[in-house]
């Protein structure tokens, strides 16, 4: 591949310094003159009916400028299937059920009117297992339904899996589960609300989704009497996303509606702990996997059903099964699948999208059951994922067309890193594993649109502004959007200011999800890039003598690539361009929206433009006494396209290990009957720079070529083959398989114990 | 001409709402965290040496984080001549000029820091009359120069004067002059200079010219040592420019050291007393004017020689004269004109632009002398004005090029409403005047671009953001622009957004000069609109089955022009276009550039697209025992190519009116030796509610051919003929012409005795 002077280079995130140095604005930090702070008050039981509410007492204390209930404000909800009021009345349906919110002039104060607030409840008999909430006679959470089952058409049917079962050499089938996790986004969420005096909302906000979340808004204050008025979404400095910012939730109704009573702008803020309870984290699962192969080990299907904790309302979240269709289907190759997910109502919080949005769950069964596979066959695990692998021009079962990929060389890169030959199964209380995956690359057409508008102006020295549709919120897009603009511009990436955070100002995107920023909104900068340049190289044409197309530019000079001698500055180009009667300042606009499908009824179709593929090797020590897994080595091999900047890409594979190593062993959200018993990082166990292992980032380029310069998305990936590579290393270790995420220590001792029997009376073992 | 549905409307202004309620953000209010407070110290003398400044008290009083002066700053001057430094050293060279400056934690503790600054002076004579400052052996102010006379070209020579006087029928001769008046701005002047940590500098600021304001202090920070960094320009809301922001100062430059030094953000914000003695006001000047004429009273000639006090340093102000060139060559048909101007350095403050730019002093002269010269011709000075008045078609002198003309009307309106033939010369005490103007009225090209660029997006909804180069400083520029917009577009005018105040968000503008924001920005929102509406219509084409051609949009709506049950909505079009795969949401921009010439080395050139007429006419009562003249009656017509908005419109004649009549009849800066007598409100005699006569303002359309929906620049013309049209009443009403701005009542009543002492003695009367 090309070398290019920006593009491809270690170029440092471009908020890093204000994040560093604490100059940059959070939502914290944000403050507009006459502002209220807004408290939530949460229920006292995760399944009741409210008798009465009395806020007198709350609103006679001074400072309190608006108490506000499920009955006194407009009939409305929001959510996937529009079940989830922003103040509950009639019943709660869990623990973080909103009852009553304040405002008043400081958060204090606000906090003490909600102590002021009187709510009397008759406790109901609460269902927090998705299976007992699937069973006959169970209590149905939302009057009308006939069934805690969300109506939600999860099926997949890709040929014929019964044929497939009678002709496999061999078959494997096994359960497997995961846990509740949450995002651990170290700035908690919060909003101002501001009316302005026509009624037009300006919100400022962490979302993820400033132009659906405008939408919703929109839908909102249409029930709230405020028609056809303008709603802005500003963004402030967002402290992680990972998927919990894409959805707006009950606390971003209560900032308007407290707004619109108090006519002030108002800021609701989580602390820590609501961080905790009141956001929507990634939903466990029960997965039921069988897969099935010839005896030279290909594929020949894959079977699987799933059950996940839908909680008591239904998000985004509830929509995860069919990104999880796309491992399913296409991870390595396999010609006939099923797949069958139902989403249960229960009275635990209620689940949404979080980094890998049903990919990591999924993956988690699908190659821990691989590596059972093979050990069923006497394979090793990594000549059966190569002889599987997935490969450039396949079309997979769900129609995803494959075009660059590059997972053969991931699994040989990791084998090769990880002393796979060298390491497997040789070393008792030490072992390896490895795992693989498939995520979108090239945007997800999961929305009726799945594009980005980027406009750019260039000044009269070269300094170029880039309004992007794609939101910053910590993954770099605003340092990849301006190495893409800087690399066609020729300009350095100094000069380009990337503007990605007002929806008044900035095209519209679809969000940030599905790793597709740098990919879409990627390629909607190269166009517009692409555009400008166009116009340039047009007027420089007459002044250097050259035809446009033997023009290019390069650090701020423009040149003919036939004549280096025949050169002038950008600036000055641009300069006359402007400085003449009938002048002219360059700008462009350009809207991308990648040629992918939604999909078809049957779930079918090429969701994304391209997939990303990547490979997790890992090496483990377990220690038998005390079940602890020490990390000793972790390869994560993955197929970029391209990488835009290497330094970030890594930063991103890291991070997303690291999330993927807690979600393995540690991360546990510990509901006890719907209350959650660790809302703090003291009890739930995020990794911390203490508990880094060394991950070992692998970049596999292979140019994809429609990505940006050959980009591919990264965003997800990091975290999705993690766990089973966990898993298959600890059973290479000590021969025994977790099935049950997170495989904390006392699951390991367990499961030594229980072999210990087995072996003593004769029975499976390693 | 046409009717439209929202251009011709008579629409609120839309900054007004905020503005009434008190939520408009001021640079007053803007707080930003960490900021610190500056202030200046000024000079002590009109024209002293520096000896010493001792600022070592003032450093240590506790709260103060750094104190500049002219001797620990790097090098730098600005303005037109790049002969102002911010601080001054060596020698002060008026009262305001900046000696030393202090950023503390609060204004209080940095006001009582100057008052620890010890400078010792060492006093020189000083200039306060331009006349005296040419003399032989006048000190001269500014080191390196021979003369206080400042090396412009003024001068302007069209056909043959000297002939022309020869042929005239009838001469007159007479000299005029005109004072010091201040733009009087309700929100005083201020910026915020804020640093990032990579030494980008965002500038909050009351610009007018953020672009160009831009450029400067890009300029600064490379002599400040900081190269290649961006600036950004945010403009908060304006309270009142009339020109008086159209050049960046001292101030500016202050807050900009000051922040570098102490890395805070740092606000300089004026007293009222620092905006009436720091701000750079209207240039007092001395006219020597000649008119000669045929016997039919057609201009043969017209001769001016002008004097004009630039005070201390040279600023933008000082180019006025090339501004007045085009009524003195221009106003009413004369086919030899000769104009000589001189701006002169004195010991005063320094002059800057304000409404008008120079024409209000040079119509004072004309107007005023063609009365003179109707009178000595024994004719009716409406008919003089008829008979010469200015029409389509015509080419001045100067190389106008006139295309719509209505100044005829505007005579004709004026005589017909204020009842000239009626109350001409009848009632003793009581007058009647006109006068009339010429002004630019589509742009002006004083600078290498006259350009305006525009970005517009509209939502899946219809709703549109359009971002425009054009400031609001109260003109009412956001309002007519969202009215072309929604024109354009057939959308509702709230449904248009316009945003307008920051650098890195809108396209390039040349600044708030020349009345030329209608008509540039309007141009260019125009083009933009266009561009948008063509690509809906493409699209809607389909749809609906009809050629783009015979596709127009209204209230929403698209449908055939020729069948009109054949429509659509607009947002269904815009959202069937978003919502499929290669989907696009719609932007457009535009750079418009209007076709006019900068002056050529003789000053020739056609400087506007197009040019605005007016003529005002008024009927006074003037007390012969108190020198008080009232206003009885007051007729402000204009031709204005089309009304885009006659409420604003009116607002802006009526505006123009007021302060043309306060800089007639009161306003004054009372200078005694470089010292201002009146800096306040009390003393500095501006009209208020109280004082406001009833202007009647006349609007007249003429569709000009080049202009948005037909109209042209407003923003200045209202004051340009209200002193002469004044002037000229008092001489109908009792028979003396007061030739020296403002008339006062001691003025009136010294003429008075003097003309009864002539007519005593049976000299010249009425």
């Amino acid at each position: 591949m090309d070398n290019f002077p920006v593009v491809g280079q270690r170029i440092p995130k471009r908020d890093a310094p204000q994040k560093v140095t604490g100059s940059a604005i959070y939502i914290q930090d944000l403050k507009i003159p006459g502002m209220l702070y807004g408290k939530i008050l949460y229920s006292k039981y995760p399944h009741a009916r409210i008798l009465a509410i009395d806020t007198s007492r709350a609103e006679q204390l001074p400072g309190v400028k608006a108490v506000i209930t499920g009955y006194n404000i407009p009939p409305f909800k929001f959510g996937f299937f529009k079940d989830n009021p922003p103040l509950k009345s009639g019943k709660v349906l869990s623990m973080r059920d909103e009852v009553a919110a304040v405002a008043a002039t400081s958060p204090e104060i606000a906090e003490e009117a909600l102590e002021m607030i009187q709510v009397e409840y008759e406790e109901l008999p609460g269902i927090f297992d998705p299976i007992q909430a699937m069973q006959e006679g169970a209590p149905i959470l939302h009057e009308g339904l006939k069934s805690n089952v969300l109506k939600l058409p999860w099926r997949l049917i890709c040929g014929d899996v019964d044929t497939a079962k009678k002709e496999s050499h061999c078959i494997v089938e096994d359960t497997f589960s995961t846990q509740w996790v949450t995002h651990c986004c170290l700035g908690t969420s919060g909003c101002v609300a501001s009316f302005d005096i026509n009624n037009n909302l300006t919100m400022y906000s962490n979302t993820q989704i400033p132009y659906l979340a405008q939408r919703d808004y929109i839908d909102a204050l249409n029930v709230f009497g405020i028609k056809n008025r303008k709603v802005r979404v500003i963004q402030c400095i967002i402290g992680g996303g990972f998927g919990s910012k894409l959805d707006t939730y009950a606390y971003e109704y209560i900032a308007i509606l407290l707004a619109l009573k108090t006519r002030k702008p108002v800021k609701v803020l989580f602390t820590r702990e609501e961080e905790f309870i009141a956001t929507s984290p990634r939903q466990s699962t029960i997965t039921k996997i069988s897969h099935g192969c010839t005896k030279e080990g290909k594929l020949l299907f894959r079977e699987m059903e799933m059950i996940l904790d839908n909680g008591a309302y239904t998000s985004w979240g509830a929509t995860t099964p069919s990104v999880m269709m796309m491992p399913i289907s296409s991870l390595y190759k396999v010609p006939n699948v099923k797949y069958i997910a139902k989403c249960v109502y229960t009275n635990n919080t209620y689940s949404q999208a979080m980094r890998g949005y049903g990919n990591p769950q999924a993956t988690f069964a699908i190659e821990s059951s691989l590596d059972q596979l093979a050990e069923k066959m006497g394979m090793d695990s990594y000549e059966l994922r190569l002889i599987n692998a997935n490969e450039p021009g396949e079309i997979t079962p769900q129609n995803f067309k494959v075009t660059s990929c590059g997972m053969k060389e991931c699994i040989e890169e990791v084998a090769k890193r990880i002393d796979w030959k060298g390491k497997r199964g040789k070393d008792k209380g030490r072992g390896v594993g490895m795992a693989s995956l498939i995520h979108v690359g090239g945007g997800a057409r999961v929305y009726k649109s799945d594009g980005c508008g980027t406009i750019i102006k260039i000044d009269d020295y070269g300094k170029v502004d880039v309004f992007t549709g794609a939101s910053e919120i910590g993954q770099g897009s605003e340092t990849v959007i301006a190495q893409i603009v800087a690399e066609v511009l020729g300009v350095n990436v100094e000069d380009v200011n990337v503007i990605n955070n007002d929806t008044d100002v900035c095209p519209w995107d679809v969000g940030v999800h599905a790793s597709r920023t740098t990919f879409v909104a990627g390629n909607s900068a190269l166009g517009a890039a692409k555009k400008i340049k166009e116009q340039i190289l047009e007027i420089a044409s007459k002044s250097i003598g050259e035809a446009p197309e033997h023009l290019d530019i390069q650090k701020g000079l423009i040149f003919s690539t036939k004549d280096k001698e025949k050169n002038t500055p950008l600036g000055k180009v641009l300069r006359n361009a402007h400085y003449s009667t009938g002048g002219k300042m360059l700008m462009a606009e350009y809207f991308y929206d990648p040629a992918n499908e939604n999909f078809d009824k049957d779930f079918k179709g090429n969701l994304s433009v391209s997939y990303a593929y990547g490979t997790h090797g890992v090496e483990v020590e377990v220690d038998r006494d005390t079940g602890r897994v020490t990390i000793l080595k972790y390869i994560a091999a993955h197929d970029v396209g391209r990488a835009i900047n290497p330094m970030m890409l890594e930063g991103q594979i890291y991070g997303g290990g690291l999330m993927g190593i807690g979600y393995a062993l540690s991360e546990n959200m510990n509901f006890r009957e719907g209350r959650l018993m660790n809302p703090n990082f003291l009890d739930y166990k995020m990794l911390t720079a203490k508990d880094v292992p060394p991950v070992e980032p692998v970049i596999v380029e292979t140019n994809d070529k429609d990505g940006p310069f050959g980009a591919k998305g990264i965003g997800e990936p990091g975290l999705v083959p993690t766990a089973p590579a966990i898993a298959n290393a600890i059973y290479d270790a000590v021969g025994i398989r977790i099935k049950d995420l997170p495989i904390t220590p006392e699951k390991i001792l367990k499961a030594l114990k229980e072999k210990e029997k087995r072996g003593q009376s004769g029975e499976e073992g390693k």
